[in-house]
Parts: C-alpha cells; sequence; structure tokens
C-alpha cells in the first residue's frame, strides 16, 4: 500500500492478518467495515469484477475473522462473489489490484492461493458438505483446541439440491459445523423456489411475542413443558415462529439448531451472536438478514445489475461502458431473440434456466412470455429431469446452462433425456475458455462427457446464422436430445436475423478446399482457424489447406472424413475444448475404424487445469489462439514435406 | 395365464387393464391386493427380483389405479423396485415370468415398454422434477378433462439432493401433482439423514388432539385465527403436529399441502384419501406409512434381506442358495476386507457409501469401525463433495460408489476434489455390464467421463491381487484422485489374501509375448482375453499374440505404448464400457501424437443404450466376451496378412 493509503485507511492498512484485526476493539470494527466498503469501490470500479455480494458480506466477513481462530478455524465460502473482504483481511489487500488477472488473484477463494481460502468455490451449494467433511475430519482427529468449521452459504445457494444432501447429512454425527445463511434475497437475478418463499416469510414481530408468552404458560400449565426442557424451549419458539408466520422451520426439522434472523449488519451483534453460539455442541445454522450491495446507494438500488458492473464512476454511480468495439451480438443474445421468434410460432417451446436468466439472455423470451420460461434456482439437475418430463408429454423444452455447471446435471442428461430419447434442447452456454471467472468456470469437458451419450446430437455454430439453423432444426424435428454449444462472448455478423431453416444433421460444410493438409474445426474455432489460413496465405502461398467446418461432433459428417481420409492428407482438429477425448479424438476413432492412417494433429485444452486470465491470454498458453493454429498448420506441413 | 390361475388368483386374472380393476367394487380391492401378494410370492420365489418393495406398495399400487384414470393420468415410480404390482395391473401379469431376462419385462418401469410406465425409473430421486414437468405440460396444454400427475417416491429416494430440487421447484407454478411419500423407514439398507428422522417421528397422538382443541380456542379469543380461515388450519395442524413431535413439518415449510401420515395398508382408506384430494388444486404431499416386505411374515421381519432375496420357498421363506459354482470371493467382499484390513492400519482411512453398505460390502468396516465409516444415504454428490472436505483435513477417504450412480456427482469430482489435487479414492463399484438390471444401472460411460479429468488416475484392476495393491498404493500416496473401477461379481483365485504391496502408477505389465497382434486389455476383461488366446493357441497355433494387462487408463504405460507402438502390429484394445471415447481411443490419440500408425481395433460396448439380460448374454451382444476377442484376433490377423 501506497503512503496516502494509510490515510485513506487508517485501519485497514494495518491489517496484514485476521491476528492484526483480532488485536482492535470490538468498537473499531464498524470503521474497519466502512474502510473495506471504500477499498472495494475505490478498487473496482476501476479494476472490475464481483462488487454487490461482497459488499453485502462485510461485516459478517470482519466478525468471522475477529471471532474466530482463522486459519485454524475453518471458513467455507460458498461461492466465491462475497468473499473479496476476506481476500482483503487475509493478506491480500495489496495483490487485490491483480483481482482475476492472469497470474494474479483469482476471483473465487483458491485453496492454492492462501491458507485462508479451505475449499474450491467456484460452483454454488458445495459448502456445507466439504465443511462437514472439515468438521468431521477434526472430530475425528480429536484435535485440541476443537477446530471451528463454518460454513457461509448464500439463500440462492442453498436451494440446490448438493446443499440439501449436506444439511440432511450435518447431524448424522457429532460435528461441532456452523453453517451461516447469508440471506439477501437475492441470487445473482432474482431468487425462486419454496425455500425462498420461506425465508422471505419468516420473522419476528410484537404479535409473536406477546402469543408466545401466553401460549408458554398454558403449555406449563398443561405439564406439556418444564423450565429445564431447554432444548425443547428452543424448538418451541421456532414452532411458535413458524405458527405465527405461516411457515415452518425447515432447519429445525431436519435436526439443526436454528438461530435467527439476525441483521447482518450490525457488526456488534454478529461478533455478539458468533462469540455466544461458537462452542454450543453440534451443527447449528445462524440466519443473517444482509443486504446485496450494502453501503452504496447504488447498487443497493439495483442489487442485480451491480452484480458484476464492470467499471463504474465511484462517486456517481454511474457506470462507464467499456468503448465499444463493434456491433456485434453476443451469442447468448443471439440464443435468446432467436428463441423467442421460434417460441412465437410453435407453442411447445419452453425456456428453462437455472438461475441465469440475464445471463444466458432467456430473460428476453422470460419477459414476453413469462409462463413459458422457468427459471428452477441453482437445480440445474432439476433442469434437466423436469425438462425430460415436460418433453416426455410433447413439450419442446430448451434448457439454457452453462457449460461447467452442466456437469451437474451429468446423469440426468443419460437416465432422464438420453435414454428415453427425449427432444430437449440443450443450449450450453459458457462453452469453452470463459476468462477471467478462471478454472471452476472453463466450459472445457462437455464434449468429452456428452460424447459418449447414444443418439445424442452435439453441434457447435460458428457463427450466428448457424446458432439459429441448429435452434430451428432441433424445434422442428425428433431428434432426442440436442446439444447446441456456443462460448461467452460476440459474433462476427451485425446482420445476424437472417431467416432461418432446418439444416441436416450430421452434415458439415467446406470453408475451403486444399490438398495439402485438412483443417477440421468444431464451433466458432472455426474462425480463428479461418484467420490463421488467411495469415498463411499471405506468408507461404505455396499450401495448400482444406479447411471444414464440422458444425456436429455427432454424429459426424462421414462424407467429409471419407473424402479427408482417402486424400490421404494430414489433419489437424481444432476445438475449444479438453483435448484428450473430445472432438479430435472422435475424428481419430473414425479414421482408425475405416482404415484410414492420415495423421491427425488435435488442438484443443491440454490436460490440465486452466487458471484465469482474459480469453485471448489463456487461449495463447493453450495453444488454441490463431497463431497457434498458424504455426501447426505450418509445422505439419514442413515435416510432412520431411517425411 | 392357465386355467389352474384362474381358480387361483379368481379377481387377477380378470384384470388385463386398470379399467378392469376400477369396475370392481371397492370392497374387492383386498381380495385384488392379496391376490397380488400371492402372485408376488409365487413367481419371484422361482424367478428372482425385487421384492419387499412391491409387497410394500400392493394397496397403494391398486388404489392408485383404482382412483386414477391410468393411463391418462400419469403415475411417475420413483426406482421401479416397487412397481411390480403395477406391472401385473397394468396387462403385463403373463409376461411377468421374463421379469429381468434378456428380451422380456425390465425390472424397472420403463417406457418403451407400456404406456403405463411414464418415465425412466433406474436412478433414485427424479420422479418428483419429472412429475412436475408433465403436471406443467398439462396445465400448459390447458388440457381437457384435467390430467392428474402422481409421483411416487419413497422415504429413501426424497433425501437425494435431486427430490428437494424439485419439492423446492413443486410450488413456483400453477400445476396440479400430486406427491406420494412411500414411507417404510428403509432404503435398501437402512435408511439415515435429518429427514428420516424427521419422518420417523412425525405422529399424530391423542394429547395431541386434545391439545389442539384447547389451543384453538386460546387463538380464536385472541383473533388469531377464525373459521373461515382454512388454509391457516390446515397449516395450523401441521404446526401442532410438529411442535407436539418435537419436529417441524418440512413439507409445509416449503409451502406443499401436506397430508397424512396415514395406513398405507388400509386399502379402503387409502382410496377414500386419493378421492379425497385428488382434486385440490395446487401441489401436495401425501405420506403413507408402509411396511416393507408387507404380508410375508419372513419379509417383514428382515425387510433388508428380502429387498432381492433370490429364489426361495413360499411356504416357509426359506432362501434357496444357488448351488455354489465356486469358492470365489465377489470383488465387492475383497473391496471390503481389504478397506477394513487398511484401515486398521491407516488411522486417515474413512469408508463413504450412498446407501448402498451391503451392496458395496462397505458394511464390513462399518460393522467393525462405525465410527469411521459414514453412509450418506441417497447423495452421491455429498458423498464426494464430504470425501474432499475430508480429504483437505488430512483424512483418507474411500468413496464406493455404483459406476452408474456415480454419474450425479461428476461435477463434485471435478470442482470438489481433482481441482484441489484432494487424495479421495474412487471405489468405483458395478463397473462394465452389470445383467439384470439393465439399461440405468449399467456402468460403461465412468471410463469416458473420467478420463479427461486433468490429474486423475484411473485404474481397473484384473484380478483380486491387484485390487488389493491398487487399493494399498492409493492410501499410501498421495496422488489426488485415484479411480479404482471393477465390476460386480466374483474374481478368479480362492486365496486372494495376498501380501500387499504399492505398484507403480501408471504401469501396466506383459502378460505374454508375441509379435503379430498386440491385445492392451483393462481391468477384468484382461481374463476374456486371456482365454480367448488360450482357444487361439491350441485351434492357431501360427498366430503369435502379445497381450498387455494395462492396469491403468490414466496414466497410460507409455513404454509399453512404444513398445507396441515400434513392433508396428495392429492392436486390439478390450475394455468394459464405452468403445468410444474410454481406453481404446485414449490409446489411438497416444499412437496418433507419437507418430505411430498401427491399426487399432476396440473392443467395447458399442454406441447404444443396452437392454437387460445376464451379464454373458449382453457381452456376447456386444461383441465383449472372449468368443468375439477370439474372432476378432482371427480375423485381424487374416485381414493384417491380406494387406
Amino acid at each position: 500500500m501506497e503512503k496516502s493509503d494509510d490515510r485513506k485507511y487508517p485501519l485497514l492498512s494495518k491489517i496484514n492478518s485476521p491476528a492484526d484485526l483480532r488485536r482492535l476493539d470490538v468498537k473499531q470494527l464498524s470503521g474497519v467495515c466502512s474502510e473495506i466498503r471504500d477499498f472495494l469501490i475505490n478498487s473496482l470500479s476501476s479494476n472490475p469484477g464481483h462488487f454487490a455480494s461482497s459488499m453485502g458480506a462485510v461485516e459478517l466477513t470482519v466478525a468471522l475473522h475477529y471471532v474466530f481462530n482463522t486459519p485454524y478455524d475453518r471458513i467455507v465460502w460458498d461461492v466465491g462473489h462475497q468473499a473479496y473482504g476476506h481476500k482483503l483481511l487475509t493478506g491480500r489487500r495489496d495483490a487485490f489490484p491483480t483481482n482475476r488477472k492472469k497470474g494474479g488473484l483469482s476471483g473465487f477463494p483458491n485453496p492454492a492461493e492462501s491458507e485462508y481460502d479451505t475449499f474450491t468455490a467456484g460452483h454454488a451449494s458445495n459448502s456445507i458438505s466439504a465443511a462437514l467433511g472439515m468438521a468431521v475430519a477434526s472430530t475425528l482427529k480429536g484435535e485440541s483446541p476443537k477446530r471451528n468449521v463454518v460454513a457461509v452459504i448464500g439463500d440462492a445457494s442453498i436451494s440446490g439440491g448438493l446443499a440439501f444432501e449436506g444439511l440432511n447429512n450435518a447431524t448424522n454425527t457429532p460435528n461441532n459445523l456452523l453453517i451461516i445463511l447469508n440471506d439477501n434475497d437475492m441470487s445473482i437475478d432474482h431468487n425462486v423456489g419454496a425455500l425462498n418463499s420461506y425465508l422471505t416469510h419468516i420473522n419476528t414481530t410484537k404479535a409473536y411475542n406477546n402469543f408466545r408468552f401466553k401460549l408458554y404458560r398454558l403449555l406449563k400449565k398443561m405439564h406439556l413443558v418444564t423450565d429445564k426442557q431447554k432444548n425443547f424451549i428452543l424448538r418451541f419458539n421456532n414452532s411458535l415462529k413458524s405458527l405465527i408466520g405461516h411457515q415452518q422451520n425447515i432447519f429445525e426439522g431436519l435436526n439443526l439448531r436454528y438461530f435467527g434472523p439476525f441483521d447482518g449488519h450490525d457488526i456488534e451483534k454478529v461478533v455478539r451472536v458468533l462469540s455466544d453460539i461458537k462452542d454450543i455442541e453440534g451443527p447449528k445454522l445462524l440466519h443473517l438478514r444482509t443486504i446485496k450491495g450494502k453501503g452504496y446507494r447504488p447498487a443497493e438500488s439495483d442489487p442485480a445489475s451491480w452484480h458484476a458492473p464492470g467499471k463504474f464512476d465511484p462517486s456517481t454511480g454511474e457506470k462507464i461502458a467499456e468503448p465499444m468495439q463493434d456491433s456485434m451480438a453476443k451469442y447468448q443474445d443471439v440464443f435468446g431473440h432467436t428463441l423467442l421468434e421460434l417460441a412465437r410460432q410453435n407453442d411447445k417451446i419452453i425456456g428453462i434456466t437455472a438461475a441465469m436468466p440475464s445471463g444466458t439472455s432467456m430473460s428476453i423470451m422470460q419477459e414476453q412470455m413469462p409462463d413459458r420460461v422457468f427459471d428452477v434456482g441453482i437445480s440445474e439437475g432439476h433442469a434437466v429431469t423436469f425438462a425430460g418430463g415436460l418433453a416426455k408429454d410433447g413439450m419442446k423444452p430448451f434448457c439454457a446452462i452453462y457449460s461447467s455447471f452442466l456437469q451437474r446435471a451429468f446423469d440426468h442428461i443419460i437416465h432422464d433425456v438420453a435414454i428415453q430419447h427425449l427432444p430437449v434442447t440443450f443450449c450450453i452456454d459458457r462453452a469453452g475458455i470463459v476468462g477471467e471467472d478462471g478454472v471452476t468456470h472453463h466450459g472445457v469437458f462437455d464434449l468429452c462427457y456428452l460424447r459418449p451419450i447414444p443418439g445424442i446430437v452435439i453441434s457447435a455454430p460458428a457463427d450466428e446464422e448457424t446458432l439459429r439453423d441448429l435452434m430451428y432444426t432441433s424445434q422442428a424435428t425428433d431428434f432426442g436430445p440436442f446439444v447446441i454449444r456456443y462460448p461467452r462472448g460476440k459474433g462476427l455478423n451485425p446482420d445476424w436475423r437472417t431467416p432461418m431453416k432446418a439444416i441436416k444433421v450430421g452434415k458439415g460444410r467446406m470453408l475451403r478446399d486444399g490438398n495439402d493438409i485438412a483443417i477440421l474445426s468444431l464451433g466458432t474455432m472455426a474462425n480463428k482457424t479461418a484467420s490463421a489460413l488467411d495469415r498463411l496465405d499471405k506468408e507461404h502461398p505455396g499450401i495448400s489447406a482444406a479447411h471444414y467446418d464440422m458444425i456436429f461432433l455427432k454424429p459426424l459428417d462421414e462424407s467429409i472424413l471419407k473424402e479427408v481420409g482417402e486424400k490421404g492428407c494430414p489433419i489437424i482438429t481444432v476445438e475449444d475444448g479438453m483435448r484428450d477425448g473430445g472432438f479430435g479424438s472422435a475424428v481419430e476413432d473414425w479414421m482408425n475404424d475405416h482404415g484410414y492412417h492420415n495423421r491427425v494433429i488435435r488442438i484443443g485444452v491440454p490436460d490440465e487445469f486452466v487458471e484465469h486470465g482474459k480469453v485471448p491470454e489463456l487461449m495463447a498458453q493453450c495453444h488454441m489462439d490463431a497463431d497457434a493454429i498458424h504455426d501447426a498448420v505450418l509445422d505439419l506441413y514442413q515435416s510432412n514435406l520431411k517425411s
């Protein structure tokens, strides 16, 4: 930190680890909270990242590190959007400007980055299970002093099936787990589901307190309760809350001791409550009410758009638009508008998203046809099985889910859709390298895990027109599961609203002819390949390379493969996914099965986890960008000449 | 049905579809129930299948088809163990002796088999989501008459995360879904988790009724409730039940109307309740208490062992042991005893199973070390993430999960284990073709979906000794995720308790040398390969075939591959999994990457869903048995001579 920062952040600048925080008086903590907020506003206004979630969790973060003996005690964050304050308090304040940059801090908690980051936190709902594992490990090891383990989970994440499985198992075994429900009544978009409506209605009113008193006396008179029955009284209070609130306490139903709801922005109260309950034996849940974006008025009033706002003017809250580089549409928007267009023609079409209506642009259809779009919350498995049920009774569901999140629904795709050949269209968004969100978010496995599923169609458009044609084709036919994958980001054609037509499933297209080398690309990698070949034309006009946009990984276009096989020329396959087991491997398998021995070079993500950075940086690192394709063609051409 | 059956089953023999059932008087239904039970006892005693679950669901099944207008109304069974009675009532009585046989009836509901089987039902917890899809489809289509959709789910299945996601979404939208909780306080083994303990304690006592009356008067006096507030009264009753029962009503908390619990064996009452509630608008849950194995005393008293009892004497209940074919141990038992042996030496070892302690033989360690074995119920995702948490804090968890069920935890393996390189051992049971359980249960995808995960070790032992050595190696080293897959069934060595030793990860072994052809096998397919080669030796002694037991798919043994590559001979790969994208494809990829052009023939499951039958029948059908391997070697040898 620079000297000027010492003046701007008199408390924060002296906190280089939570131990420094714990030396402060509790009265100073609200000052620390203010400074963290100022720091986040200043830093994120110029170096964009997730904003509103971390703003809402400031008091909670400070209180946790103040009360608990981190890193000996474990804090497990569920989805790391909320953990920026945690990074600032755990020795990463000076590094914070590198947030989400290649080689810099990860945008999520990352155990490889800090011992304070106890578990990977990119996919929602895993904190309770992971923390339970740590709590049980501590009990089994008989550690002394006793290790506290805290899972911090938002109200959106807790609706995921994995979180429920964790809750359901939390009381099976002796452990000291504390689950903190950070309830801001929001996920990225607005929260959905019965559990959310339940949380919204939990309250404690004056009427409740009066009633509780009278009823308690009655129960004592009837000898149904005595003062000694403390556990009963706890349940009694919660039962009453639920009775008056017209709601049941689900957590008590799962045998968890429930505390709350409390104001999650009252730092002294949160510290007091945490201190009070931290030594209570057994699993317990603390319910805190927070406001997403708290402390920055523009974010408080529109938390959804401030989830990850981009650059903004900290003094006014005005968002600073990135200079318009082109007028191209995002693939997401092409998807969204096209789906609405199709839904207007085909009343069987249903839209399904799992908590990502804005991210996937499912919101475009949702606004016009709210009855035909289902945002099921963070429940990818349910999204797919629900789609299966709809398809079984005659509908044409379109499930738009990010590639890396769809991993949660792998079994559901097989068991609840593919075995029955049900016509569900999977629009796999954020396929391939996604950039700054990093290792947990790259959508690089889908081609590999979908390929072995019998009867599934797997396609990837190279451009907007093909995306639209694939969507049209899927709803107009009955192929069973039909996958269309496309990346985060923009297309190439400002006039993308082309008339839609059915295309032949399993049919690719030749983009250029040539004899020395054949390049087979899948999806938008066609465009990088085309650039590479254009450069090659200029620099090495003697090389005659053919280029095919295969469009389909499954079924493969066998006429193209045969044509290339018979030429006997070496082949380069290009895909935006794992190099081993995906499109390139499928091409190789086909060649081998059909007795062709063309050499095949596969370009794709190498067999390692890819961290965060800008997409072009990561593409270069993985040898998947236009330069790498160019070099691969040249190398192969030259080595083939020699051999 | 034969004539004698008409006398034995006077009612059942005349029911060829539910319409016939619906013509009976309600008083006759208990007779139908008795006949179904007799039929099941007689049929299953000689042709084994799942027994106790269907016995417990007889009244429920009869009542459903009596009250609802099937197949127009939809019944969605969750896991089809309980659906044999349903098959008998829906025109499949005469075909019932073909149950689970190749070409015969499927052991689970199967939409390809009957219009009464509305959805695939092999993996637990999917019924609510699928039924919700159907209910929503019906609402959107505005069908008249209104279509009723009923999901029938057991108390074990409802603990799965997918079921919770379904429940959480059931009230989001107008629909008429009825969820029936068939609560027998059992899954295959005993049920676990907070939800189970919750269900066990729901009750309605006399004290409750007295108390309810007094309290209701008090509430009215306080003007907190009026007679008109019917919905409130419903909640009020449930709140009271939960208060007195020291429990909360979780379902009411999720905004579902809750009815019950009722005796699920009182057929007239179940019919009455179903008739009463079927026209109530909105999603609702009916809780029935049933007894697994009901109506057959031996099964009632030991339902776990009567889940799928094999053959038995119907009059005495004595189980008829299959004639002992050999003294070999099941791989499951080798796993179970070895785990206990290792756990005695290494106090970091923890056992985890997802509702299958007996099936996986995790029960062996569980009996001796109950504190170190966790049966997490039907929660594969939680099982894996929980293992991740344990491993993060120093333990060595062994997760034993069936291959096809592990598909539910694909994302968890990547996100919660592999990214962090955590030392979790996955003992993948029922890998490969499993036989009679059929299409939903074959463990044929694991090699394909695991292969692209960076840093994971994937192994498959060919024999008991190697299984033990792999388990030893995994707990003694820190490779990160370590997969050991093995099939359902027996090994080959009665003296399998060999001393354990560490083996080199990524190192295969040559079983026989040869020059004409190289066969690379993975796992127990080595034994089929060896038989094939023995036969070949006798019939065609001129063919010199090498055979390598690769043991590891990842990392591959590159020294073997190099040796084979340099020989230039054709290669046959043999695996018990999907032919496209698994072991054979990996070998091909490696050969191609390293400039070898050996022809590769891959033996494995073809690109289609495989139905049920005996393992040898299905292996033959897939051209994966010893005969097929023999023929493949011979063909390849002969075609190679020609070329």
